[in-house]
């Protein structure tokens, strides 16, 4: 994926020992990395094939020192990347090889956690999965759940807009951030958003740098909404033999007017991947597994539960699991989380999807990956948020093997060209970063595309902020 | 106000002949007005004490007419502001002297209802109401309902980002708006958002353009997320001798995890116009009244309904009436909705206030603001939505009365400032338009006001799109 590669611009300079000893003075020598066996682990994230080291690696301590080093890298005109957990997999939180790159993992504190206004103010180094927990000791619920909310830090989280199983119904991070304080590309820093739950006082800027992928500035707190917990949960699992089936099957369910809080798919790839991995006991000849929940008023999810039901066994599904207890419910659930674990330890490289299409569009997206990875004599699995019509093809491949490589950039290219046929978008929850940047043009045509340089441009003048990323 | 009054920077010119001949073979010759009697209508908003008249006004037939319109305009050097119904309460769509008002409500097709992906697409000068009356055609839902939604534009919804009386629980038209046609300032046009449920490829500007009043292109299409319709709804009222009674008790409501779709506020005074207006037989002695529903699965309205009688009664409502049929409820609602009418009917100026805090801040607020009443010599009625901390506080005023005017403006002054005091925004739902624009700062700081600035200027460079509005 050589268009993808980050290049920064030849006027960007390397950070030289005069910046290095003024972050070492702002946050203590201790948390700054130079040495190359240190910065080993931040010259990756979550992306296959990717790798920049960058000169030096900092972790601030506390919030207010984020400002005054994201000024002195800047005044020196060197790049700087963000970066929390390091799990994203569009190599957006990649460094740049002589930058900066700043590790917020240690800026970890809940802040507050407001009953009355059902808010809760955290640090972006909190842990994503931390936040509903903390939520749930008030009887209150943080719903996004991104496959990776036991380690990706909720500024990461909010950085890329993350999606993940309960988006149907619940929506994603931006759905739930009322309010960011961000550090600007000069070192100022702005609070963007209301604690009210209305508030139209100017522009939006708190939307802008939701899913702004590090690109804008640096969030130092987030103030995020909170719901009151669902009462009830129902959990299922339904299998068929043909993908078709399945997603009849989804869409007779949204057409009685249910909005399940989950709707997850498998193909019989990462079917039989899963099976391997975790010996759930699934039907390895199944086309097709449907993960299902819903939650709310038991009253409620029993009787969504029993229409789900009926929809998925007049859909000709061959096998319904329904969850009685909380561990059976995990088990489950195990057979979706598993998935991208279970494909990637098959080849030595994974290559994960994120198209995204219009509901009713998904079953003919599925057939198409399918029918791609036959014409190029690939392996591809297939997961992802039926519900949402977001898909995560993922390809099981290996990156020392050009002549395979060369086919995975074809396939990718005429799966990315029929989703945008098909009026969906090319990246629905894992960002631009560098693996989708070739592409972005292509969906959001010249105009649109010069529109977001012009407020990059009007934002960071100097191209400083985690640049090459979602275009050059 | 007189901060407040629009002035076009030097350099903005007239519309002179040369430009109008031009619209006038763009939209046709009967679709141009330019005759003072007809500019008449169109000098106003719904806001108070506020009048400049353009040049000429124009009414689009067809879409495609935006975008050579906007660009004959603005390579002109003139100012536009554009129009739906000019419901506005900031003074958001009122023209500037000698510029063109362009009027959208000729465009006003709705262009597909898609009940596989729950969405609907329609042209800008759509009713609001209409929208929702398709949606419920289909069995879908869609819940914003500002007071205005009978004549208000969905184009005006949009620019406002309007509120409504679901808000609590269903948000407000940001949390249903996927996708925007917006012509920029130089007449190019681009799509902006999405179809799919989920979308992170490049940055937001939709929700940058939403809520931005006008200041940053012209809206020409809109893409709708729809939601399945609640199978029931129980309305009911309730009246207290204390105000922070009515405020504890929906505290408490919250406390119990029940989110109500609707909780309205009315004073005293406000319940005393409305009687007087719409002799609903409401009781004129009580202190507070509020309006509340549930809606949902009947089960869940009729628990939750349960459970809000009670906490009613436990902060000792004077008076609990809950509606038995479709039209007693319509009765209830009649009081909340006639209460701007109601009140405005009462003395020459109304002049309505926008003002939100944090639900918790919010009995504390009301209280302040019948206090400033009483100092300040004026007569205040408050009203608003009270599950969203969204308060009205309406002045009953003479604008040809120097000295009660001169009062009113310290009154204003001091419930923003003791609004931003409790962590609250000058405005829920209105917009800053011209009303607001001398606190915006207050509330922003000066470097956020000045990155709204950076965006303002990156995006219309010449300043002619609404100038005057927002900021200077």
């Amino acid at each position: 994926m050589n268009q993808a590669s980050p290049s920064p611009a030849p006027t960007h300079r390397r950070a030289d020992h005069v910046l290095i000893e003024r972050l070492r003075a702002i946050v203590g020598g201790d948390n700054v990395l130079t040495e190359p066996i240190d910065l080993a682990p931040y010259a990756f994230d979550g992306t296959a094939a990717l790798k920049q080291t960058p000169a030096c690696v900092i972790f601030p301590q506390q919030r207010e020192q984020v400002a005054p080093c994201v000024a002195a890298i800047t005044q020196a005109g060197v790049p700087l990347v963000t970066r929390g957990s390091g799990t994203g997999l569009s190599g957006g939180s990649l460094p740049i090889d002589g930058g900066v790159a700043l590790v917020m993992t240690a800026l970890d504190q809940i802040l507050a956690v407001d009953t009355a206004n059902l808010t809760i103010r955290v640090e972006p180094g909190v842990i994503t999965q931390r936040v509903d927990q903390e939520a749930a000791k008030h009887g209150l619920f943080y719903p996004p759940d991104p496959g990776s909310q036991k380690i990706s830090t909720i500024g990461g989280n909010v950085a890329e807009n993350s999606g993940g199983l309960r988006g149907l119904k619940y929506g994603v991070t931006r759905d739930y951030v009322m309010g960011l304080r961000v550090v600007l590309a000069d070192g100022q820093e702005v609070w963007l958003g209301n604690q009210c739950v209305k508030d139209v006082a100017g522009y939006n800027l708190k939307d802008l740098f939701i899913g702004s992928e590090g690109t804008l500035g640096v969030v130092t707190e987030v103030l995020l909404k909170l719901l009151p917990r669902p009462a009830a949960r129902r959990t299922m699992i339904a299998t068929f033999a043909q993908i078709e089936s399945a997603a009849q099957a989804v869409s007779d369910i949204i057409a009685r007017k249910i909005v399940p809080c989950t709707v997850e798919f498998l193909d019989q790839m990462t079917i039989r991947c899963v099976e391997d991995y975790a010996s759930l006991g699934l039907p390895t000849d199944a086309a097709a597994l449907l993960l299902l929940e819903s939650d709310g008023h038991p009253a409620v999810v029993e009787e969504e539960s029993a229409a789900m039901r009926q929809a998925l066994s007049d859909n000709g599904a061959t096998g319904i699991e329904t969850a009685e207890t909380e561990e059976e419910a995990d088990r489950l659930r195990t057979a979706r989380r598993a998935a991208f674990s279970a494909l990637a330890r098959v080849s030595p490289t994974t290559i994960l999807e994120d198209v995204t299409v219009p509901r009713s569009e998904l079953a003919g997206m599925v057939r198409f990956c399918a029918d791609c990875a036959q014409k190029h004599r690939l392996r591809i699995g297939t997961f992802g948020h039926m519900g949402d019509g977001n898909l995560h093809p993922t390809f099981l491949t290996d990156e020392r093997d050009a002549d395979e490589m060369h086919r995975v950039e074809l396939a990718l290219a005429e799966i990315v060209t029929e989703t945008l046929r098909r009026g969906g978008t090319i990246t629905g929850e894992h960002g631009v970063g560098l693996a989708k940047k070739p592409f972005l043009r292509q969906q959001l045509g010249d105009a649109s595309y010069e529109l977001l340089r012009t407020v990059k441009r009007s934002l960071d003048p100097q191209g400083l902020l985690n640049p090459g990323k979602i275009f050059d």
